[in-house]
């Protein structure tokens, strides 16, 4: 099933939209879409729309447009819990495949996170190209909430009271789900947290947990803590958890 | 902490080894390493030494050399479960990027999979490579086993008896701990797995199982399946498994 991710668009009163630029081209160039073909169209909030493409046309100065008709809409409910991950940006291409990786395991967003030892901090240019790449793992991967591309976020920010947060730390205990709704997950730089990062953490609550045998690079690091906490969290209600009455 | 991954190279009687070529150049002008500086020595196979700089020294046509003395031996068991990842290959740089977090997340081997709908096959030079990729990925996580790369396996030759067999599927269900030493972990190509395929895999007694929200491409498909058996498997005892009597 082809996906179409809409920028800036509504369903018109008579569920009727009008698709221009790269999406267009793409669906008619690349995937050959006809008049009648279905196609999925994804608002990244939750909304997915069946749709079949009623033309295609072109505009001023070339540019192809694409028509398509809206069938059904079904409102999906965003994944829970809500994994959070703060998470320090690695260095160039990392960052992009990290992000890629990061929607395609379901987390809710990802902020770039300021530390002792971060080294690397994307500049608005970079974030809206992040936002877009988030976009289009929606696509492949069929997440009808796009992951939410935050703002650079302070240690202490990161720290602030929340229903539960989670450390990653290679050194650390085993994780122990949280049973909570909402979780910040924070993953330092390549360079680790300082003793001081870590006491703050604890001091403010936090679960400090490694996420497998090794220590990993950041973006691993990142992938596989955000995957292990879904997986635990949603799917395995009998594994032990963090709360007082569990341990 | 240093660390040099020995290929070819066994301990002297006398207990100093000499190591050539890019990982004597790596030591001396990137790492600045001297004479009484300490070192850490992988095998790949188990052992990992405590070692010390005795000299660098140049030969023939101007290549380094490093002398190193061991002093201090430990033996490390693999990590257990081992997870035998047989795995599609993707296509271009993804299949080098997925072999090193392979390794991080600590699965025991990577082999290529021909499966219906795999599209790519790589040859002996392109397994070389992986071995060296997979070799780096250990002493960058402190791997003392390094992963295997294994060679072609068909669908029919994964299916083979073993004590655990698992099929990542995104449309299966949630993935039970088998409690087994050994896991052999199958990740199918973008395309999936055909019909037929799934019918034999449950027909050979494999788990089918998904291992997050949503679909993934094939290379983060692999890493989390991966990561999840070992979590589950190594620290959740309490897990509901797949063992008839804890349904």
């Amino acid at each position: 099933m082809h996906r179409v991710f809409l920028r800036d668009a509504g369903p018109d009163a008579d569920r009727v939209l009008t698709i221009v630029g790269e999406e267009a081209r793409h669906a008619l160039r690349v995937k050959r879409l006809g008049p009648g073909d279905a196609l999925e169209l994804l608002d990244g909030e939750g909304a997915v729309h069946s749709a079949c493409v009623e033309a295609f046309d072109k505009q001023g100065r070339g540019e192809w447009i694409m028509r398509v008709r809206i069938e059904r809409t079904e409102r999906r409910p965003p994944i829970s819990p809500g994994v959070h991950a703060v998470v320090a940006a690695p260095k160039g291409p990392h960052l992009d495949e990290m992000i890629s990786q990061l929607s395609q395991v379901g987390a809710a967003s990802w902020s770039p996170l300021r530390s002792e030892r971060s080294v690397s901090e994307p500049g608005e240019k970079r974030l809206d190209r992040l936002r877009r790449i988030a976009e289009e793992s929606s696509k492949q991967c069929g997440r009808a909430w796009a992951m939410r591309i935050g703002t650079l976020t302070t240690f202490d920010d990161a720290l602030a009271p929340a229903p539960a947060i989670v450390v990653a730390d290679p050194e650390a205990e085993v994780y122990r789900p949280t049973r909570s709704p909402e979780i910040r997950l924070l993953v330092g730089p390549e360079g680790g947290w300082s003793k001081r990062e870590l006491e703050r953490a604890l001091e403010a609550g936090a679960q400090v947990a490694r996420f497998g045998p090794h220590a990993m690079r950041l973006e691993t690091a990142a992938v596989v803590a955000t995957a292990v906490i879904l997986e635990l969290e949603r799917n395995h209600p009998e594994a032990r958890s963090a709360l007082p009455g569990d341990l």
